[in-house]
């Protein structure tokens, strides 16, 4: 497998072909991926909603521009991310990280309370700007695996995260939605598919 | 290649061997991954330095919490915004595409209407953050390129980034460095290799 080959196949489809389902081990195979994303100090902001019913698809469609992606996508990955990264989590996530790896106890009240520090530095206005970052790395990630899997995507930002929220019940659920991805088959349909991918020469990308 | 197996090997490494250089071809190939990246509209929003001189990685890791990835790598990818993401731009671009893809004129100039009114919609306050997150959707793909071809990483935000704009000169290039990413071979030295990587069940990483 050639990797630059696979992501010069990868373009953002703007039409899937909606009898192609994307199977589900296949789709297990890509939330493990994305559950494998880097995160800062390993944290998880976010969490992935995986959306497969057609009427929801539908009722999201008429919430995001009836950008034909929503209403023809096999599935729809929302990342939302956590509304409660507080003092509590970090204490939860370093106590699990002190079991898996077995970490004497000083060290790992060193690792929380480190932890805490430096979300705790965090001015509040950016706090929520670092967690949603990390919804772009994991989404980042998924777009390279996808591709690698044959698999087809769109990753979204057009839509509205107050509504999304609303239907999806992520308020309840402490969570916002922040980044979206359909997936499935680019349909024939899709001219896109047979543009030209435009980028910078690498020697403009690059900066001297 | 089991891409969830390059997943799993990858983590964020603490000190790189500073005697293993990543070979140039190697890093050209990231780089032109990265230039593949998704982004908001395909825009572009972010270009790459790449860091190989030890001086400069000495004089970094002085201003990087004296965090031994800096100074150990082989080379330092700095993640770095566009500071004049503006009409000119936006034009420059949609030219450059309407060229690549032949476009007719009215397709063209409708193009790059809707692109700066899209742009243009971004509130003030947003807009920055928004290229932010393109950065680190190009950073996603970097980690995952990079494991596949089997070169470790480490990405970092704990750097202070005016100073990097200065040193770097970015800011008299209209750039400002958002994200950093080491890059080189993980040294036998490095106990985090050896721990289990902590994640959430897939079934709690996944909302229903």
């Amino acid at each position: 497998m050639d990797i630059l080959e696979k992501l010069k196949w990868r373009y953002a489809v703007k039409e899937f072909d909606a009898d192609k389902k994307v199977p589900e081990e296949t789709v297990k195979r890509l939330l493990e991926a994305v559950n494998l994303s880097a995160t800062s100090m390993g944290l998880q902001q976010f969490r992935i909603m995986v959306i497969e019913d057609q009427e929801m698809k539908n009722r999201l469609f008429e919430l995001s521009g009836t950008q034909k992606q929503i209403n023809t996508a096999s599935h729809i990955l929302v990342f939302a991310c956590l509304n409660n990264l507080d003092d509590e989590y970090i204490e939860k996530y370093t106590d699990k990280m002190a079991i898996e790896r077995s970490l004497p106890e000083n060290v790992a009240a060193d690792l929380k309370l480190r932890f805490k520090n430096m979300v705790g530095s965090i001015p509040k206005d950016q706090k929520a700007i670092w967690e949603e970052k990390q919804a772009y790395l994991g989404l980042g990630n998924l777009l390279t695996v996808a591709a690698i899997e044959g698999v087809d995507t769109c990753p979204m930002e057009g839509f509205s995260r107050e509504k999304y929220d609303e239907i999806l019940g992520l308020k309840d659920k402490q969570l916002r939605a922040v980044v979206i991805c359909p997936i499935g088959y680019r349909s024939e349909n899709d001219r896109f598919q047979h543009y030209k991918k435009v980028r910078l020469p690498l020697e403009d990308f690059m900066v001297n």
